[in-house]
């Protein structure tokens, strides 16, 4: 290839088509004879159901159904704990509960009729604070007590390694729950064909596991249900397999044998979607003087909500994943997962490292303080290297965490900054950093984490890709598009990546875990590599040579020698054109050899580690408490950067998401009633608050990895909250614990200091 | 499998949606935007377009693009011949000649805007009559002149072998062209999307013949068209390449940028569909005494109209097809294929067939009589069987023809009716038989002939097929969904058939040459076989048991010991779930062992022909000259039948074809306009012409087809014409040679008939 199809930034392949408006998501399809769903929501954190009368909305011009929890299939869907009904039956547990559904012709008329369905309720104590959870006495949230999970880890001899610390310190850090923040909110079109079969058209991470939920909630076989993915406007996790209103949407459409489409608005996207999973996390660490880390205690308190879906698995990366950036061989970690009468909280960008990073940064930056060190090289002496295997048995493959370090501390003048005399003045100014580290793959459902890819090269030599992996935006099929036309040989604007569709795609677990580079990426080299020695050896067929000799470049079959050649269109139609010929059409299959996590929670569950160091620069008023983030620079160990500017993009995204969970999204509660459930007031850090973001990438080579890459940039939502914390500490002396970074907190804190101070 | 899924009579899997009326045709589909076009046609046989002026078409409120031939790609697309532009340039060359579009917001603002635009045509002298097309002076349709194609076939040595004829019969027989009369007529929806790719969904056999049709025509690169296939009603052969109307709202798609949908009326059908080629057949024909064909000469002269299409291939069918299903050896056969300025011709159930067919029974009957034999015994002297070779190389596997010849004779009674005493009144009865013979599979289109099939299996142990091969309402995907279920060992209502796709499904010709059961259905074959030999190669590894003593039956896993079992299902889970599993994705290839015509039409094209008799009793009206079918039955040599109901539908579907032909249906011509477009004038038979069909099933056992099977039914679209015009002499004693046969032909037989016995 003349230009390499791979580490050149690259817009998406389906940037031309959003940046039109003529991308089609899932709120934009329409099926003749279609109709519109509207939810009604529990105005009660907990209550019982006593009746519900829904003749006046069912007697409304236009209605054509009106669904409630007597109606939905007697089974409980889950991901793991099977505890959810389509609808609501009996009992409504959090405040925005999916009670009844309205379908109608129009979606004013559904609204319309959502007002007049009277619910009687009986309301019941709700348990609200975790804290509680698992005191005697406490509304139970489910049958069984409100201990959802449970986790115990111990690794070496933690009390004898305390006892050989040169220093201790012990805190206690809370983090929240942050909404997924997505472009486009839920939306769902689903019908029952003449076939009798179930099409849906839902945004998804994952068309496979979205057919898997579906399947078991309304209890059909699932080849009976085809799911196809339009354009997803992104997902954070929000969008994998706890999502509720697509089931419902799905059930509707059973309901009434014609298409129905549900579209969350806003409002009812906040009051359903799928949280981050809030933690207190205690933290207790033992270091030697010189910095090395001996010892861990950890406890941790994780709050689900009313349903458990995925918090579990997102609880247990909170409690270990961090252990594996670093040398430390004696920890013991307690987690509990309990519900609480709010919202379902689960999978969320990061899945629970960033809870962790920013307890254990945040304790790294203090320690370091009393150590007298600086914090860089305390990361820098406790981390974990390629060729380690890490605490809990983890591979360490390529590890480029000293190199992202360096890259961070010298882009902000870490030296400098820090050192700095600090200003007296209103103004503040301080410097922070935070390290992390993220899976790339992880072998989870069902012990596989595969994934396979077919492609197909037609008689142009063109390529179609399907795959069951998905792109919500992240860019994976430009990269899936650029590791074909690499591997293969041809341009990458050849190369189409047909939409996710459980009939037609192959079997793929989708888009989770950094997976889909590291995962789907191996299957696509496998797969143009299958094409391309398809195609060689047809071309030595035809042209009467070796295929050794010959390479598929730019689109063209050479002979080295140059004296045998051929366009690729021409040798494709010779591959179908013959006796015993057939289109090319050829798979390819990868499950990296992972292991995974055993009773004990050991084994290398990913092909691959990720990690990422940020630097960030803060101001600080000391006379409002608003915090600013002047600079930050983030660099990012991906291996080789497929596509640089989808890192980059991807990367700054997610130190946004960081800078918003930090700094501004806070969800305020009124017995168990979100009541900043809008934009307005539930703040995602908009354009002002947001500087320019320095994204930077070490470049390393991942020997498991497609072309050397692994996942990049989802490690890079995690180092943001501690550093920003960090840097808040460095310019004015306060440490805050519990997230978000409030004025009010900051000015507190900045109050105990004075009042501290003169005592 | 307790019950079989093949040879039982069993509704088509797409039945229901049918029946519902939920089955989406292509102009059952919208789109968000879309505009709709209606087409401008010639009013002239041959003219030069002197002016076209749009501007008070352009200026309609509504209307968003008038599209003449000055604005489609400067290029000629056709099958062979390069012959056509988008719409016409310059010259229209038959009345209906496409030259203007409208693409407007509603299809009546569409209408309205026809009539406004003007265009000033030059009118030239017509060439319509195809036996004065060889003419000097006449008008030419093309430069270059108007002879199309030519073929000549000699075989052995006929001038001696008529010497050495007891009996030789020549005689002229003319045939008409016939409307394929689908229910569906053509529409097309077609879109440029937000990639920039045009995508389209058309009524047609083919989606990758329609794809490179568009490439062609469009001028752009295969890989950036998608053909889907939605339902299709219908195709006898018109929509396989040659049609016109789908490049045309492709065309409008990408000058409008919005989607376009195009239906065409039935009138619209009518003057732009696909006709069959009307043939004059001069055939001469010498017998030793005891009715062994000794000698054949024959010359053809075919009308392809204005453009040549398939119409080539088609007239090679009718010149040499038929020579195969008798053990001749001395044939010479000269046939023209000639423009007119009339509507183009092409392929049509039975592929030319019909033509042939018409003339060699009715001829056969002739001599039968003049030998003083029984025209069946004279089909069962000359009939070739199985291993025999026929005189163009045609190797003959299964061969049931005497047994259909008994078969239908038994069943109508033919001994007893043949040699009744004639009755003299008013109306009289006579039976006639014929008998046919067809391909399973033709290798053409690149010397190959193949047919892939993907299947997958989900986790619930169903499966999904892709198949490039379309169902056009002939049972194809049923066909498949048996084989699939029969091989794998899965419930037939377990398999659901993918709508063919050019993204998605695996490169396939698509059905024409009744090669689907035969050539689809062994790639069928073959991809069940892996897919079951891949499921119980995981059960073995599960179970702990070999391969080789497992069943799959009814979707359970059994040892033949009965100490192994499984459900499938769980065998699918597991051939995922666990280190390097993936989902069950199989394919399977088939491209029969044939051999393609050579320079001199020798070879061995199809890997099976299938062969057909009719036996029919007529009644004459002497004093209307109507011809009315009293009974018919029909005997189909099938092999195997995968399904009988499939079988007898498609049977009778062409035997009422083949009745209209010969009866019904007649073009009427005004200085090359088509007077009688429409299905009140132009006279379809309709269920008061139709007796009950007998319909009847040889089953054989075809080597080369899937379980058996080879092409079915499309053969009994061949004898029907002579076994009429047979029974009509049987009956009055008037031969008719050319079709149609009307009550004027009829009476003016019987006229000259008396005038004869009174001279």
């Amino acid at each position: 290839m003349e230009t390499s199809a791979i580490g050149q930034a690259r817009p998406q392949i389906n940037a031309r088509e959003k940046v039109l408006g003529r991308a089609r998501y899932a709120g934009d399809l329409k099926l003749a004879g279609m109709l519109h769903a509207r939810l009604l929501r529990a105005p009660h954190a907990h209550a019982r159901i006593v009746s519900v009368d829904t003749s006046a909305a069912r007697a409304l011009a236009g209605v054509r159904a009106v669904a409630t929890g007597a109606d939905v299939p007697d089974r409980r869907w889950g991901v793991g704990h099977k505890q959810q009904h389509v609808l609501a039956r009996g009992v409504v547990r959090f405040v925005g509960e999916e009670v009844a559904a309205v379908v109608a012709e129009t979606p004013e008329i559904a609204e319309e009729a959502l007002d007049l369905i009277r619910v009687e309720y009986e309301e019941l104590a709700p348990l609200l604070d975790p804290a509680l959870s698992l005191d005697p006495g406490v509304p139970q949230v489910h049958e069984g007590g409100n201990l959802s999970e449970e986790i115990n880890i111990d690794r070496g001899d933690v009390d004898a390694a305390f006892a050989g610390a040169d220093l201790i310190h012990e805190e206690t850090y809370t983090t929240h729950s942050q909404y997924p923040g997505y472009m486009e909110p839920m939306a769902t079109l689903a019908e029952v064909d003449g076939a009798g079969r179930l099409n849906v058209w839902t945004s998804t991470q994952s068309v496979f596991l979205a057919r898997q939920r579906l399947a078991e909630a309304l209890d059909r076989p699932i080849s009976s249900i085809r799911v196809i993915q339009p354009t997803v406007g992104g997902g954070f996790g929000g969008k994998i397999i706890e999502e509720r209103s697509s089931v419902i949407a799905a059930f509707l459409a059973t309901l009434v044998d014609r298409p129905v489409r549900l579209g969350l608005s806003r409002l009812d996207d906040i009051l359903s979607g799928c949280f981050s999973v809030p933690a207190t996390i205690r933290l207790k660490m033992g270091m030697t003087r010189d910095g090395t880390i001996v010892a861990k205690e950890v406890d941790i308190l994780a709050d689900c909500g009313a349903y458990a879906g995925l918090a579990g698995e997102v609880m247990t990366v909170t409690a270990m994943r961090s252990d594996n950036m670093q040398r430390i061989r004696n920890i013991r970690t307690r987690a509990r997962l309990v519900y609480t009468h709010t919202m379902p909280r689960g999978a969320f960008r990061g899945f629970g490292g960033a809870q962790m990073s920013f307890a254990l940064n945040s304790h790294m930056a203090t320690m370091a303080e009393m150590l007298g060190l600086d914090v860089i090289e305390l990361h820098r002496k406790n981390a974990i290297g390629p060729g380690e295997t890490s605490v809990h048995d983890w591979k360490i493959g390529s590890c480029e965490l000293p190199a992202c370090l360096d890259q961070v501390s010298e882009a902000i003048g870490w030296g400098e900054k820090r050192s700095r005399a600090k200003a007296g003045g209103v103004l503040r100014r301080g410097v922070g950093m935070a390290a992390a580290m993220h899976v790339s793959g992880n072998r989870t459902i069902g012990n596989w984490d595969g994934s396979t890819i077919l492609l197909k090269v037609n008689e142009d030599g063109r390529a179609v890709v399907h795959t069951g992996e998905s792109d919500m935006g992240q860019g994976a099929f430009t990269m899936l598009a650029q590791i074909c036309a690499e591997t293969l040989g041809i341009p990458v604007a050849h190369v189409t990546v047909a939409a996710p569709d459980t009939d037609n795609s192959p079997y793929c677990i989708g888009t989770l875990a950094s997976r889909v580079t590291i995962n789907g990426g191996m299957a696509m080299v496998k797969a143009a590599e299958e094409a391309r020695a398809t195609i060689l050896a047809a071309a030595a067929a035809k042209l009467g040579c070796d295929a050794e000799d010959l390479a598929l470049v730019d689109g063209v079959i050479r002979s080295a020698d140059g004296a045998h050649t051929a366009p690729l269109a021409e040798i494709c139609r010779y591959h179908i054109y013959r006796h015993g010929g057939e289109g090319i059409y050829v798979k390819g299959s990868h499950d990296p050899q992972t292991v995974r996590f055993d009773g004990d929670f050991r084994g290398n569950i990913a092909p691959a580690y990720s990690f990422a160091a940020q630097a960030v620069e803060v101001e600080v008023d000391t006379e409002t408490g608003q915090v600013r983030l002047v600079e930050t620079y983030l660099s990012d160990d991906c291996g080789v950067a497929i596509n640089p500017l989808a890192v980059h993009g991807q990367s700054n995204g997610a130190a946004v998401q960081a800078l918003g969970w930090t700094l501004y999204e806070e969800l305020h509660f009124e017995g168990g009633r979100v009541i900043n459930g809008n934009l307005a007031d539930y703040t995602m850090a908009t354009a002002d608050a947001v500087p320019m973001m320095h994204s930077m990438i070490v470049e390393g080579y991942e020997p498991n990895g497609p072309l050397g890459a692994k996942g990049a940039s989802e490690t890079a939502i995690l180092p943001g909250a501690a550093a920003i914390a960090n840097a808040v500490y460095d310019a004015i002396g306060v440490r805050i614990t519990d997230l978000p970074i409030t004025p009010e907190k900051i000015l507190a804190g900045l109050a105990e200091l004075e009042e501290a101070s003169l005592a």
